[in-house]
C-alpha cells in the first residue's frame, strides 16, 4: 500500500484504528507516536508494526498552510571559530523567532566576497523572507537588486561602510581599540605598536583609530613606524612583528588587531627568544576560543560575535514585519579579557 | 507603483524599456542589472534609478516552477571546530548538488541529543528532501517516524550503532586507534596509557579497540589501570592524567582520544613540571585546527570530518533519487599527523 506521506493530507487511518490493530489503548499508541520513552519494548514493537502496516501519518500540530519561513545567512567560511559564533547566534535567534535558517558559503565562491547573481536569483525562486550577510562586500547593483526585490536584509560586520539606509550590526571596534591601548598604557607602556587589519576595512580602521585616540588622550606621540598593516593575516603579522623588533627603538607592547594575527606575533617573539609578557606584551582582538590554547594565554578584546549576529537576526525579523529599525548601525560593546600576555614593561 | 516582486511573474517592463528610460544601450543596462563592474558610476546611477522607477524585476535564469530543494543538517552545536568542518563539507556538497541547506542546532535543545517532535513535524510541513544528523542519538520511534514519512536520512558519526538498514558515515576510528598506538610503539614506548571517550559511544569504543589491537599485535600486556575514561571532556581528561601520573609505574606515553582532552592532559603535565615530549609523549585524535596552537604542537590522528560530512550528503542525494546505497556504513580513513608532542621515551 502506497500512501501520500505529505503532511496535512488526511489520507491515513486514525490513531484509534492503529491502537485497535496493535491491541493497545489509544493513549499508549499516542505515546509511541509521540516518541515517549515510557512504553514497554514489546508494546512499542506492536504499535510500530501497526503504524507501518496501516501507513499511519501523524498530523502536524501546527497549521500546514503556514510553512515555517526561511531566512538566509550568507557567509565566507563555515569552519573558523568566528563563523561558528555568528552561526550560533543567528541560529538561536532564528529558532526563537520560529524561522528556519538556510546557510550558504556563497561568499567563499566569489573573488571579492560577493554573492553571484545566480545565488540571488535562487532567493526569489525559493522564497527567502530575509537575508543576513556576514562580512560581505556587496556591489551597488547587488544592493539595488535586493531593494528591487523587496528582500529585507541586514549586514553583519560589513567590510565597507554600507550605503545610507542599509541596516548593519557590528562590534564597537573603536572602543575596543581604546580599551586595548589603555590597558597597555595603564601597565606603564609608552612604546606601544599596533598591527592592523587592511585599512580599507571598516572594523580595522575603527580599531586603529581607537589606538590613536588612547595614545592622544595620554599625551603620547604617535610613531608612524609603530603602525604596521598585518592584513588580518597570521603570516603577515609574523613578518610585521619581526620588523617591529628590528627597529632602533622597538616597542615594549604590541596591540594586534586580531587573535589570529596575535598567533603570528607569538611565533616571531619565540623565534627571537623573547618572552611574553616579560620582554614584550601582546594584546589581541576577538577572543576566539583558541586564544586560551596559547602559552601564555592571550589577553584580548572580546567582541560579542554571537550577540552581534543574533541582534542582526532580530532586526531582520522586525524588517520582515514591515518595521523600519531606528538607526541603521547597531554596535555591541567589547570588553577586555585579561589573561597572561600583558604585564608592565621590563625596566 | 507597487508591483509583485515574485520571481517568474512577468509583470515588469523589459530591459529595453529600462534602457530607453535611462538613455543607455540595452547591453549597458544589462551590465548594471547583472552586477558587472565595467560601467561608469554616472551611467550606473542612471540605470539604477530607471530600474527603480519602472519597478524592473529580473527574470531568474532557471525554471521557477522547480524551486531549489532543501536538505536539512541537524547538529548539536555550531561553534566548535568539529561542527565547522562538518558544516563546510555538507555545504560544499549541497552546493554542488544544487541543494539549499537548512541548518539547525535542534540536537542542542534536547537532553539526549534527539530532535523534538515539533522539529520533525516542521520537516514535513516545510518539505525537506532529506536530513543529515550529526552525532545524533535517535530513538526507535524517531527512526520509525522518518521511515513512515519517507524522509531519506543519513547519520554522520552516530552516537550508538544505528538500527539495521540505516545509512551512516564516519571515520575509521578503529584504524585510527591502531595508528596512534603503533606510532608510540615505534618510538619505543611500552608503557602506553589511553584516555578514552564514553565507552557507550561507537567512535570511542572503536578507538580503544584499536589501541588494544596494536598492543596485542606488539605482544605487550594490557594494564587495566592504563585505560581511563575521560568522557570526551577536557576537565575530566586533566584529572585522569594526574591519576595516571600518580601510578606506581606511570606511563611514558598517553594516547588521548580527542584533541580537546589532550589539552587537559597538557595542563596536567605542565602542573607536574613534566615536559612534552621529553618526559611524556602525547598523541591526540581529531586534528582540530586549534591543535597547532598548543606548545608543543600536538601529534594527532586526523579524521577527515569535512569529507565524512560531504560523503553523507552525497549518499543522501542518491537516496533522494530513489537509490539504495550499497553497504550501510561508509568509513573514511584516518591518518597520523606528526607534530612535536611524541618522541622516544626518556631512558
Amino acid at each position: 500500500m502506497v500512501r501520500t506521506a505529505g503532511a496535512g493530507v488526511a489520507a491515513g487511518p486514525t490513531l484509534a484504528v492503529v491502537a485497535r490493530e496493535a491491541g493497545v489503548s489509544v493513549p499508549t499508541a499516542s505515546k509511541v507516536v509521540n516518541g515517549r520513552e515510557d512504553v514497554a519494548p514489546e508494546t512499542r514493537r506492536r504499535v510500530t508494526e501497526a503504524l507501518d502496516r496501516l501507513g499511519y501519518v501523524r498530523r502536524p500540530r501546527f497549521d500546514a498552510s503556514k510553512p515555517p519561513r526561511l531566512v538566509d545567512l550568507v557567509v565566507h567560511s563555515l569552519d573558523d571559530s568566528r563563523s561558528g559564533a555568528v552561526l550560533r547566534g543567528v541560529e538561536e535567534a532564528a529558532h526563537e523567532a520560529g524561522l528556519d535558517l538556510v546557510v550558504s558559503a556563497a561568499l567563499s565562491r566569489t573573488p571579492a566576497g560577493r554573492p553571484r547573481r545566480g545565488w540571488l536569483d535562487r532567493l526569489t525562486v525559493r522564497g527567502s523572507a530575509g537575508v543576513l550577510f556576514d562580512l560581505a562586500e556587496l556591489t551597488r547593483s547587488q544592493y539595488a537588486w535586493l531593494a528591487q526585490h523587496r528582500i529585507p536584509f541586514v549586514m553583519i560586520d560589513p567590510v565597507l561602510e554600507p550605503p545610507a539606509g542599509v541596516v548593519s550590526t557590528g562590534a564597537a571596534n573603536w572602543q575596543g581599540g581604546v580599551t586595548a591601548t589603555e590597558h597597555l598604557l595603564a601597565l606603564g607602556h609608552e612604546r606601544i605598536a599596533v598591527i592592523t587589519g587592511p585599512s580599507r576595512r571598516m572594523c580595522s580602521g575603527a580599531r586603529v583609530a581607537g589606538y590613536r585616540s588612547a595614545l592622544a588622550a595620554a599625551g603620547l606621540a604617535q610613531h608612524p613606524e609603530y603602525v604596521r598593516d598585518g592584513g588580518f593575516d597570521e603570516a603577515l603579522a609574523h613578518r610585521r612583528t619581526h620588523e617591529l623588533l628590528d627597529l632602533a627603538v622597538p616597542p615594549t607592547a604590541v596591540f594586534v588587531c586580531s587573535d589570529r594575527m596575535a598567533l603570528g606575533a607569538y611565533r616571531a617573539l619565540a623565534e627571537r627568544g623573547l618572552r611574553i609578557p616579560h620582554d614584550v606584551s601582546v594584546v589581541g582582538f576577538d577572543d576566539l576560543p583558541e586564544s586560551r590554547w596559547t602559552t601564555p594565554a592571550l589577553t584580548t578584546v572580546r567582541q560579542p560575535l554571537a550577540e552581534t549576529a543574533a541582534t542582526a537576526l532580530r532586526l531582520l525579523v522586525r524588517m520582515m514585519d514591515g518595521e523600519r529599525p531606528e538607526g541603521t548601525r547597531t554596535e555591541l560593546s567589547t570588553r577586555l579579557v585579561q589573561r597572561s600576555s600583558a604585564a608592565p614593561p621590563r625596566l
